[in-house]
């Protein structure tokens, strides 16, 4: 697999966590995971084809992400990532560029359980070039904790705001700015933080669909890796008082 | 008005004082900055003609610069920024891209008074590129804390000069290296701390004036804004012991 | 001599001392820079024809390190820099593009003696991109604070290699990629922040020699400035418990 895709992959799980439970089995590697404060989760599938040559039974493996990360720090973007594993010593082989590393595995029962997702009705659904989102949210840092996502259906509109104690910032976004939308009346707010590192691993120029509803969670879904890994987020709102 | 431009109006002012009033009016804008010891002022006079639109009538605004130089960083250098003022509201509102930020002003009155100039002979004046007086304050912050610049008339040469306990640096400008110079006896030493940070802002390919005497201040003169902004920065000397 | 040069002449000797004696003579300038724990050393030979014009009667000279990369941070790559000694004010004079420093030289016998070195029989010598060796430290690096360079004679083979807690990491050098080896058994360790430092000035696409032999001493050997100043390092090995 290409280094830079594969750091995506795992960048993506260490904005929540620093150690992570990765499902392998034939069609691809799946992982789930969740804040310490439950407030924010990852779902990402990674697709068999993203790799250029892949095989494997099914099996669960704990992984320390942090290490990982700075183990694919040697690869540049363009090599490729060799990752195998060894079932008798417990340890992943990774290949880059001739260094051979070989990184013990910590044990998947040790990793804090994923909680249960209720089933949620989201009335809103925003298709966007990701960058649009990055932006807002960089301005709404500015001035607040906190970004709102609002939808007026008779507008077809989207605001993404902030409000601080003195100042105010604000993107509107009308038919011609966005990809497609389902418009419904509805704001949910969310804490910035999460916001914010989940935007930072946005693809800038592809689509990123955002899915909301009055006071309920978010979900944001966009495609890594050339299309074959599937990353979908999901936040849990603020109480607007 | 394009984005760098106001950038780097508002960092330049931002040198001296974090607040700072604009005496706004229909031919533009103008302010009057001076750091807490009195040491350094700016004085700035933006044109109407910088912008690609201006309309105002007279007034006078306080603005906290640090705020609005960081909403300001939401712009790239070639992007329109939209300002305008809310008379009822007392805000400013800011438009870069579509993203919309509404900034509270200040009370003028609660920023400190800048004091009366008085009136000075400054016999020496000398017109170099930016980059020779950059290069000069770089070398000169390696061994003092202190920077002189003194004319030698008979030679129609200027030397920008440090003494540190045990190392020296001099920079000798004739007259191949600057692009014009009044020469008269005198040197005029100055806290490098000041020129440094008024050094950083100079335009490196375009012509800066210095205006100098024996144990005066020093006036350093450009313009940014494709011309039209006029920048006058004056420090105070250090008296030679 | 051109800036970027002399830069990597005086960080190398850096990457071990804040102070050297610089030994000048007609045909150039030597120096030999021991680091305080007795563990590295440095001996670089810096010839007259790496200068565009060089000059210069024997004698001794202690100058600050630190003093030096700062002043000549000053000259871009391609810079010209002019570099003289007054041997009556026991002052260095540097010129970089028209700036004069004047740096106060130190006392040689105020800088530590370096020790004797014994003779040593080093049986292996591999001779390989600089690149190599960086990628392999890096590695290293990321799972322990020692290295370890072993030769397999039989496979005509040098890993280099290190042990942490939980994780290892390897690189085999086989026949296609070294320049060529002198093989033999034997594998000696090191503390890895000594050849960290001495890998960061590698020259990255030119050749480098590592000559070592079973648990002693290994030498690094290289050139800059065009081939005309040799660099040799010695680091002492850990004893393996």
């Amino acid at each position: 697999m290409l280094g830079g895709e594969l750091k995506n992959f795992v960048s993506t799980l260490r904005v929540l966590v620093d150690e992570a439970k990765l499902t392998v089995g034939p069609d691809g590697i799946t992982s789930r995971a969740v804040d310490p404060a439950n407030v924010a989760m990852y779902d990402l599938e990674l697709s068999a084809a993203a790799f250029e040559s892949y095989e494997s039974s099914d099996g669960l493996l704990g992984v320390n992400l942090e290490r990982f990360e700075s183990v694919l720090k040697l690869a540049k973007k363009d090599d490729l990532v060799q990752v195998s594993f060894d079932t008798s010593t417990y340890k992943l082989l990774i290949v880059i560029d001739g260094v051979e590393f070989t990184m013990a595995c910590i044990d998947p029962d040790s990793i804090r359980q994923e909680p249960e997702i209720p089933e949620m009705e989201l009335p809103i659904n925003l298709t966007v070039e990701g960058s649009q989102i990055s932006r807002a949210v960089k301005a709404a840092d500015m001035v607040s904790d906190h970004i709102g996502f609002r939808c007026v259906e008779a507008d077809e509109t989207v605001f993404i705001e902030a409000e601080g104690d003195t100042d105010d910032v604000s993107l509107r976004l009308i038919a011609d700015e966005y990809e497609s939308l389902d418009a419904a009346d509805g704001r949910a707010l969310f804490s910035l933080d999460y916001i914010k590192n989940i935007s930072k691993k946005l693809p800038k120029t592809e689509d990123v669909t955002l899915t909301f509803g009055d006071q309920f969670p978010m979900l944001v879904d966009y495609e890594i890796a050339d299309g074959e890994c599937s990353v979908a987020a999901m936040v849990a709102p603020r109480i607007e008082t």
